[in-house]
């Protein structure tokens, strides 16, 4: 069974086929957010430690923590901002870190000061990437997720984004790194864009962890780019890339509807034993409150209790 | 490719692993019901004139009906029941029925009535119910859900409910019926009761459709029997019940938390095309009027925005 271990200095998970899903907060990334940009910049860290705290609050399993504020000289300004931006948010909070960068000597730096065994976001099959990524995953004993995309760009042909997957994995074979320390994210396309977008990541997440057993991943709410209600989809996405097998997605877990399919989906999974996690964040649930309403009353039994008095009552009726 | 043709005398639909997932509507069915139950005995039948109407305006693809009021002389009571409903059922709305009744004698009487092609719910793998069943599929050339048990009841063991649906569909090509005329009902247990129950019906329903290209069914609300908030749980197991393969539920289409996530499922299976219905029923969708609210301020851009920025962002950055 595939194990994943990451850690902070305080707490050890495991990102496995047998685990609850493996949620990724990913708002502490300055990219596309112009004020948290220009806050960083100007050494304010109050918005990262309120989303540091608020994602945690949420369910987040891990947090995601990307430093990359300009595109303008990223070798010179990232590395410090980076190593300051992780020793903020992992002396504030407990879950294991996951070292978002596409900047080698940020990578390099963020493992240096990173607690425990961090996750590192991220190594594509781009031959410089690889050349410069898996020698710092070896040295450092760290997991990376693995980006199924190459010099070529990204691929619409599933089959291709298989491959360049399973050359990241062979290739870190050859450093001497796992596969269960290779995080594949399939890359998910939007699906306002291209209709087979779904289908293909289901399709690939499986065989990712049937051919190649490696752990997956996700920006998860790509899929829903473009579209009204990008919740309604992400939220039915999340439970349908699990049943795939997926077992991690990088995602905002301050969303309540995502987050709520997420713990559906674990106990439906198995994953959630006894369902003390769903009962405990579920029990007092009022749908008035904040969830979906019924456009007609709820009969008391439910549709559930009815269909199986049904098939129970028949039985009895008919004696078969 | 698997296509189960049903219709009305008005409307043909197809369920079909290329079809969006059909919505077989279960509220007029007075198990477990004693006010409807009572109504229909005294021929009030205005519960379920709406009920017919709220369900294919809630966008119910077929809908069941079952007039089993009573476990005294149904032999007797039922078919000329099942009769009148369906007249009234088929007279108000112009979806195609499922025939629900374990009664042979209702069914045989609701199919002389039945206009056009409707579905038959149920048989089981009980020796008594093939043989009472499977002439009257075959003689009326419709198809008809196939329950995964037998005379030894349901088995806890999928294996088991495999096997019984492969008798099904074997005993059925004896009468000259085609598998596709055959949809299965894996059964769906409490996952509450027994943690496997999801796993368990994902991997049926993958094998039935792989190895016995049948579709399939199941009474959806099932699974969250017993557990609070069982909508969010019904919400996160239909959509993964569709990335298995299920082609469709009979559930209560009147909760939209349950039709959401159909409709995106349907987006994700790239059958809803181009993503009309979606747009349609949410391009005005506003969180607080009857979704789920965020529990902080959302950024405009989204969270898969941002993400998408961030990887182009980077790959322009650095170049590779």
């Amino acid at each position: 069974m595939t194990r994943t271990i990451v850690a902070s200095g305080k707490k050890e998970i495991a990102i496995g086929f047998d685990q609850p899903f493996c949620v990724i907060g990913e708002r502490i990334n300055p990219t596309g957010r112009k004020k948290l940009a220009a806050e960083m910049v100007e050494g304010n860290f109050e918005t990262v430690k309120a989303d540091a705290l608020a994602q945690v609050a949420a369910g987040a399993t891990m947090l995601d923590v990307n430093a990359g504020v300009t595109a303008v000289d990223p070798n010179e300004t990232e590395p410090p901002l980076l190593v300051e931006t992780l020793k903020i948010v992992q002396s504030l909070v407990s879950v294991p870190i996951s070292i978002d960068s596409s900047v080698p000597a940020a990578l390099k730096a963020g493992l240096e000061v990173a607690e425990g065994r961090p996750l590192v976001n991220s190594v594509t099959g781009e031959e410089d990437r690889l050349e410069a990524i898996l020698p710092l995953i070896k040295k450092y004993n760290v997991p990376v997720v693995a980006i199924s995309n190459d010099e070529t760009g990204i691929s619409e042909d599933p089959d291709v984004r298989f491959a360049v997957a399973k050359k990241i994995v062979e290739r870190a074979a050859d450093y001497g790194i796992k596969p269960e320390d290779i995080v594949v994210d399939p890359l998910v396309m939007p699906i306002g864009a291209m209709g087979t977008a779904g289908l293909q990541v289901f399709a690939l997440v499986r065989r990712l962890r049937e051919e190649l057993k490696v752990n997956t991943t996700c920006g998860a709410s790509n899929v829903s780019f473009g579209l009204p209600h990008r919740h309604g989809i992400n939220a039915a996405f999340l439970p349908m890339a699990i049943a795939s097998g997926m077992t991690s997605a990088i995602m905002n877990p301050v969303r309540p509807q995502e987050m709520e399919a997420v713990r559906a989906a674990n106990v439906l999974m198995g994953t959630d034993k006894d369902c003390m996690t769903w009962i405990r964040s579920y029990k007092d649930y009022q749908p008035a409150a904040g969830g979906t309403p019924a456009a007609s009353p709820a009969p008391a039994d439910g549709g559930g209790g009815r269909r199986r008095g049904g098939r129970e009552a028949r039985r009895a009726r008919t004696g078969g």
